[in-house]
């Protein structure tokens, strides 16, 4: 029943492993190559414990570390030729090392699997990936702080759903982004420290057979640990899906830009596109993120091919969150705002919580209190006048508690001054935020 | 207040509109520029529609017409040189016409904008991609039918969590898959409805101010119909991405190929790493999918510049649908299956329920004959023995329905047999399934 | 080395198939019962079909039917009582079937299997959910269209990202959404004919042994047609998620409307709460069709357990999106808006594309006549007055072409009436695309 | 033009802020009174910070804390009952507490804001939820790690995609997802830091304007530390969403044990249910972290009503993991293996590898080494025999370096024993990840 001629009884294009469309179905050196400088780090690793565990001599082991330096050099200049049959990165700088050295290249790979192989590229890329990310953040945030700093005489409406909007300063605006960005910071470094773990080692599955020093191998390559379990080293995809997850938080906290500022903001309206931009980044990280969540759905444990969708997801997602964070430091640091404009947008009826709070202080309770301003309110719209147009007798026939002392309460810069707690939009307060914030940032460029 | 010089004051990397890394941000000329034939082809209608409104002159037109096709020369000979500030293929493509033809190339965008210009172009490309996806699965239907046909002997066990897996043909299983990518066909053909609409003439959201002749231009470019309201055809994206959802379904259907497959299919294991890639692109259509809804969700209406996401995803997903398609049809051409291994793997415990089936056809109500063959079963295995195995003794001390008759009951194509209603496994039901999608495959053929 | 008392050795809490925590993760009567409508109605058409097939006798089948009646009125009073033990709604409703006629009962399931059986109710439950959906859609349409009549006159300012906002109609905004749920509607419509098979008879994976008249299933439950193959029609799971993918259709156009409209539309802003509710749930939606998608990623082919998480998904997006629609309604009969208030919106600045339209009527090339207009923006900006301020002397500077006729420009009830063409915002285009809606909504109500 | 009679006008069904359809959209009481206890805390220790700035009396906070026991009281005890107009859990229990003690419960509002009140009874609620979460994940942990040194001489098959399946302890695979699970309590531990953070003080926006001390507030409550903006703690949500996260990876790492175990494993086959419906639950808690996240792209910075999405999402994943992860407890806990079935799914072919390094350790390269095993597992196939029995004339024809002494390959024992580096097969590298298991739990534990 078998059939030997498959193209011809069912009429199908035949695909077999030699076939063009299935080996470009397989291949991924077209993105791999990207990871030539861990794959080449990684098997000089290799050799000097192989060399140790007397599985090449010394000689051969300057051989292919001569090699492989060589092979690093190509790489640099753009010089190195990808030839067919190169399906991957390792398999390329295998294939090289035995033309530039022969022989002994045969042996590096001794004890070595693909899979162990594959997941110490990506984690000493990785590494790298989230060092670079985490000083872009630490540059946005160090931006936002210093532009907070200098703003903070600057007043706008701040929006809620429900209208209570009140007048805060702009500096609050810009400084509550950049303690969501110091969440992701510290979500980064939580990240580094479980992708900076070193799987060479574990073979294919089992784990290596030979009397290789996986410390030696955790000091070549700086790695902060050894992973425990070989399976579980080889076949895990935690790793980098957890990564993107933090890649996706600065692009949502970002995503709220352009909300957020609006035309007040923005006269000169140059820059809509670049922050139009930026938003629409989330969509494609959290894409990213939930396909390659996806792609591991149901998988058996251990290596599947299927895993080879990884890299590509990875490589786009640090792209597209690094150039976002660079053209967001850049919005922040160029984007001209209009003070006048911005505190022209404020208007009396964002006071009616503190008409309410002036009650407060007399001693109403806040539930009574709240309703009372709200009469006010009422009032005013009533007439069609200002919340601060009302005239004393106006505040008196819906309060005796307002007396002609409710002037004070119309003055935008003491409102925001009452709140002086920790977190509130009060000069003090934000210079607060603003000096713990170059205090953590001290910490971290340490 | 206002910043005069931010990237001093506030210490961030210059990025303004001409600085080279928010440039690649904007630009969508690397991947937009797989558009050109269809740019070509909106444009040459377009000025057509112009002509007849007197808007350019029939010399013009000419000159505009000339210009296009010596474009559409270079692009096809890949001599088209993209210059710095083409930004995109549309200001690429009139960029170009400008240096071929001068000044009439001036009166080419009149009245039309570049929002209605991108949504015409990408629904040509569209129509075209969901005709050769629709056809490529026609393919790897007509390659599933056939072989059904060709193997309709062989038998193998089919699975359900629930263990009562019973002996089905090996096509009825072939056919699961090709129904289900007959309904994948049917919704491309919905979609491509939708798609094959003309937007052109919408201008940027209010309509064209001039007397474009928009039945004039559906008919140049083939187009089924004419956009409705101008603000909803520039704005809306739930072409593409619906789109990108029916690419899915084939992929979710082949993704369950390697579980159910498994080894006794397939003794050469050398095509397991293809199902495994097939499997894994499920998550990256996903993931394309699922990302640019994240994209859309939350835009205001019309046009913004996030939507600029579309065309990446578009093209992916079509990429990877057709490559999938591709490499099924080849795994099901070339596919070897080893008959004699496929029904050892057959079992007596599997016509457990074809036991019960004989106490039901002698008058025993269902839910009382499935006890009695599960006490069957459980004398079968109490022994140690196979189902089939149990004496006449044993099987009359569970009933005493049970005569020597019961022993028709222990073949395997006796069983099959029984299912001959519609969509059953039995040899006259599948052939009828066969003959039903070639009827109906030969309809899509016209 | 097998494992008797392995909760002592381990540590664990016991947790077997009568442990309470796994009962309770593994029945679904919590939820599925909803369907008891639909599982009723399929087992009545059921022992119809048994009858005929002689397996079980005119007498049964009547007791059969009785009983069920029975079943259906006391869950229509609500007095169904559930047991322990009653695991699904099936189960249910049989051992119901069982305590009220006896033995006969137990030849109810005969040759069904609860895989058909479960997605037939599903199947018939979606039919009737999809009905509503669509007559709810329809609704929310209509309401759409006579507004859009009503308010005919009403200018405001329509956006695009690019700031070349134009005057437009406020009917043309209402339309573009009416044109988008249109689409939906559609949409729902061609999943209820792929909805509306009938599975019964396709008994767990091989088909029916019996004589069951499928036909006459089909008949008895309005089927539209018979599934082709017994595996692909009880383990296939597309339909519900397919339909929750145009469930999230109407939310995601939902989403766009508090973005869309915005104060100048909302004096009242009593509002904004429940807009705000219904753009949120474009996320619940998405979630429950992406993660019963994840479900499904993976699984082997025909029935699995995992397969249970389809219901609650489906009945979630079901009763979000008849809320929303039912809301959005609400929303748009009764929201107020201020002509006034919006008409005062409207700026000179948006008939810049309008002035450079002017030039083209007198034949200067689009691209030009482009460059011109933007010159008198710069100019009028430069000067601090609208566009529409500019002097004779200031405009002819610019360019000679403009003569005291440039008046006619600023006018923002001439400028919509140029938008004629299909699709436009012009009052005869509107009124063309009022009626359009109209007649398809009476053809849809036939 | 204001429409003050819409529903006649449009033909809707009036839907206004009193509508029933709109005012259960609108109640969040359904779920959230889930927090009751956390809502009490909350307002408790409120209250205590009110006393102290001197915006309520000694007496009346007091009276404040006896009326929010006695309403713990009631909800303890089942007894509360909701009220119309009860439209959260908030509402609720202060309009209970104006029942109870009257006037003075107008004033425990003050100051405070429904969005930092809620944020903070969410933070309280899932700050427990983790812990629970954390425990449940240890116990599970502790019950592999104990089963895997209790069965530590059990051999099964491991396998990748590669085929290259080598024999490997049972106890080896068991920690794989130990270790996993190591991991995802590093997760939840690291979140648990940034949820447990007190947001009380933060107002609506812009902060409180009244000497809230917020470090009473925080040691009342138990945080470990203040926000440190009122926007970013009233407005953010990335601590449910992130939380969510975490709590997919266990699911996801039980989803793979169906796939992986398999029928040789469970004879009794009774816990496949189980398995495979926690195998769907990685979809289920997918689906809702990704619609939450879609909920919230796009919405403007600060609180919104979308936000509401929160809390069913936040509940729904924690109930489902925390099932899941007690029935995986009770799995791994109780399953029965058969170890004679498993070690008997071992054959020669796995050992091919091992023939390969038999060679590498007589100094054949590897590359080599690996190409004549090949040869010899061809021949072998050839034959149709199985690789171990192979002649020593086969062997030798094979490469001379073969000799008696290969023999010594064909032992699984053995063949496990070399993987002994640290993370492998052998049973001193298992006992060691035991023993470094148990040391991590230990230090958990405290």
């Amino acid at each position: 029943m078998a059939n030997t001629e498959g193209s011809k009884l069912w009429g199908g294009r035949f695909v077999g492993d030699t076939d063009p469309i299935m080996e470009k179905f397989n291949a991924s050196i077209a993105y791999d190559q990207r990871m030539w400088d861990a794959d080449i780090r990684g098997s000089k690793a290799y050799v000097k414990a192989l060399e140790k565990a007397k599985l090449v001599s010394t000689e051969e082991m300057e051989q292919i570390l001569n090699g492989m330096d060589q092979i690093h050099g190509e790489w640099s200049k753009g010089a190195f030729v990808i030839k067919a049959g190169d399906e991957d990165i390792h398999t390329a700088n295998e294939r090289r090392l035995k033309e530039l050295i022969g022989a002994p290249a045969g042996k590096l790979h001794t004890g070595r699997s693909r899979n162990d192989q594959v997941v110490t590229d990506m984690r000493l890329w990785l590494r790298d990936a989230i060092t670079t990310l985490t000083n872009d953040t630490l540059q946005l945030i160090s931006t936002m702080v210093e532009r907070a700093a200098a703003e903070i005489e600057v007043l706008f409406p701040g929006y809620t759903h429900m209208q209570r909007a009140q007048p805060i300063r702009w500096s609050h605006w810009i400084l509550s982004h950049a303690v969501a960005l110091r969440r992701d910071v510290e979500r980064l470094l939580e990240i580094k420290k479980r992708v900076n773990v070193l799987p060479l080692g574990s073979g294919a599955i089992a784990g290596t057979p030979f009397d290789i020093d996986r410390e030696l191998l955790q000091k070549e390559l700086a790695f902060d640990g050894i992973s425990l379990n070989s399976m579980d080293a080889t076949g895990q995809r935690d790793f980098p899906w957890c990564s993107c997850c933090i890649f996706r938080v600065p692009l949502i906290s970002s995503s709220v830009y352009p909300c957020s500022t609006g035309s007040s903001l923005m006269p000169q309206k140059k820059n809509a596109d670049s922050l139009e931009l930026i938003r629409s980044k989330a969509g494609r990280v959290f894409g990213r993120c939930a396909g390659f969540m996806m792609t591991l759905k149901g998988l058996p444990s251990t290596y599947n091919k299927d895993l080879q969708e990884d890299k590509e997801a990875m490589f786009d997602c640090y792209d597209t969150v690094q150039a976002v964070l660079q053209v967001t430091t850049g919005v922040m640091s160029t984007l001209k705002i209009n003070q006048s404009v911005m505190e022209a947008a404020l208007s009396p009826d964002m006071l009616a919580t503190d008409l309410a709070y002036f009650l407060v202080r007399k001693g109403v309770p806040f539930r009574e209190a709240h309703g009372i301003s709200g009469k006010a309110v009422f009032t005013a719209e009533s007439k069609n006048i200002a919340l601060n147009q009302l005239t004393a007798e106006d505040l008196s026939a819906v309060s005796p508690l307002f007396g002609s002392d409710v002037s004070s309460v119309w003055d935008y810069r003491s409102s925001v001054e009452q709140y002086s707690a920790p977190g509130g939009t009060a000069k003090t307060s934000i210079t607060a935020q603003v000096e713990h914030l170059r205090t953590w940032l001290k910490k971290q460029a340490q």
